[in-house]
């Protein structure tokens, strides 16, 4: 399992990628497979770990990202002859060592970032397995081995009541996940908003977030650990959602159904994928249907929408899905004659 | 041939390892021996060129650094097989791939950026064969194939009479580079000053630089390609090179005494490497003693500069070092017992 190094595995905050390593890498131990975690040394973990970088190089200023990273992907592939299959959570850089080695990578594609790193993703299209994390984020330039929609621990949430009388806005604090826009839709519903989430556009929360918040309508909490998240999901009348870009998936978004506290959601990227309308939320397209959506989602039936989120995004079912990929790509690796890594190949 | 992609090879105007490299390559071409050079698509070789990236990455906006670097080295590396030696001229990221194929890498080390990229250094220390580029370079917790200084094409610059009357800076606008230095020198000495070079510290080019251009006693003219930077070098009285840190290399030194100028450089670094007091130029400790050497400099024989220059650091002593460099390595491989890449040993 080759993780993401700019964070502990599992994170203290903020982290999607490691968190997403961690579920599946402790979900595949407790299912018996042998795993070796490459991540940061101070992570947490049952499987066997192997570090090169003492801590996240976003949490670590003395370490160089360049030379961390670097270092953490060759230390996995120079140990590849002793794994069946490599897991590659780590975004595209493992893929240019990928040729170099015998042993089946699947990589996990996190989203694009920019249409500037598709170049690589194409180049390594025939050699690698590529795994979605949402049908809406398929890109067609390239072949995918599965779909595979993450998995969250549910039990890590408590189910909610829904009492608090505010409407939650959980995420990072950026255009892209539409800040401005949940403070209009609340104000608009007349219910309180509550924000949570780092800060990763500092001009937009200084422009278009700041000046709202008053303690009282709009109340900004900066980052968030479990405890606190859990008691702000379980007390929220609704998640807002409202995502100024194609979201590949959002983790808050099931997070928040595993609380039992609805999702309203801009129909946009992989929403439709997530949220159920009538069930686990709402998919509305501009403000006045968040508006409408709201009042909508106060309704709903809060331990139906936990107990969905359980069927479809509990962790069993991501380790599940990703066992049975493992286990048809090592098949079909085995079934082909042996293959040589084109180095030695080239002689 | 593994280039650095930051520039073309060779490069229109800065990039000193991308200027290496073509030296290198065509001097290895030009002794028969069959090079791949991997590099931009533009560049100029007569070797065979394998480009993945069409241009520079510091001359191409719509290109991803990192993307690109990783596709570079990839390239070379899945066609290892095909070379009985790969010259690494890209700094430290190929280091990360060496291990996992049986060809042997030779590394020049063009300096260390930062401490923070010693650790994987020192990583591959045991695998790859580094030079280093001065002794001065040298760092104590690495191993070293050879020191080779760089050559460069000496007859690409015309003998100068050195009549211009004026003192030159030739190099980036940095505090490492001395600029405000040789300002204060070529005043105290009562010589005109001509600064040529990109601005690499756009605060210290504003504030310790600018001030003092008044087009008469002193004169920025900007970057300069060839032709230009032979005319200045041809009329200068001497070169200015008072640097403030422990330079591994310094072309335009060279470049200098090729064209008879005398170098007045700050004893640091690999500056007692290349200059030879009351030959090539002068070693000085601080702003009085530059002064004094200014004079000095002004009454050496320029035809016998160029003719050290010539003797010393020729592109063909360079190819040369690197040839005999890379026969022992190839033999010493060779000698040893097959070693299959660890990929497929571990297994």
């Amino acid at each position: 399992m080759l993780a993401s190094i700019a964070h502990r595995v599992p994170p203290r905050g903020y982290g999607p990628w490691e968190q997403v390593a961690s579920t599946l890498t402790e979900g595949l131990v407790a299912r018996g497979h042998e795993v070796t975690l490459f991540a940061t040394a101070d992570s947490l973990t049952a499987a066997h770990l192997h570090a090169e970088a003492p801590a996240g190089y976003e949490e670590d200023a003395t370490v160089d990202a360049k030379v961390s990273e670097g270092l953490h992907i060759a230390a996995c592939f120079e140990r590849a002859g002793q794994f069946d299959v490599i897991s590659n959570q780590f975004d595209f850089l493992p893929l240019v060592f990928s040729r170099l080695v015998t042993t089946p990578v699947v990589t996990t594609v996190h989203g694009f970032s920019s249409e500037r790193i598709l170049p690589v993703y194409r180049a390594y299209d025939d050699v690698t397995h590529y795994v979605a994390i949402s049908d809406a984020d398929r890109h067609p330039d390239l072949t995918y081995a599965a779909t595979i929609h993450h998995g969250i621990d549910v039990d890590a949430f408590s189910p909610g009541a829904g009492d608090g009388g505010y409407l939650l806005f959980l995420g990072r604090i950026h255009p892209d996940k539409g800040t401005a826009t949940a403070i209009e839709v609340a104000r608009r519903a007349g219910l309180p908003l509550v924000i949570a989430g780092v800060v990763h556009d500092e001009e937009y929360h200084r422009r278009e977030v700041l000046p709202h918040v008053d303690g009282e309508h709009v109340r900004y909490v900066g980052p968030v650990g479990p405890d606190q998240r859990d008691r702000l999901l379980g007390g929220a009348v609704a998640l807002l959602h409202l995502i100024d870009f194609d979201e590949p998936f959002g983790l808050s978004v099931v997070e928040s159904m595993a609380a039992g506290t609805p999702v309203v959601a801009y129909r946009r990227g992989s929403m439709p994928e997530l949220v159920t309308p009538g069930s686990t939320g709402f998919l509305v397209d501009d403000v006045p249907g968040a508006v409408t959506a709201v009042v909508a989602a106060a309704a709903l039936d809060r331990g139906a929408c936990r107990r969905e989120a359980r069927a479809r995004f509990a962790a069993d079912r991501m380790v599940a899905d990703y066992e049975r990929l493992f286990a048809r790509v090592v098949a079909e690796q085995r079934g082909r004659p042996r293959r040589t890594a084109v180095a030695n190949l080239a002689r």
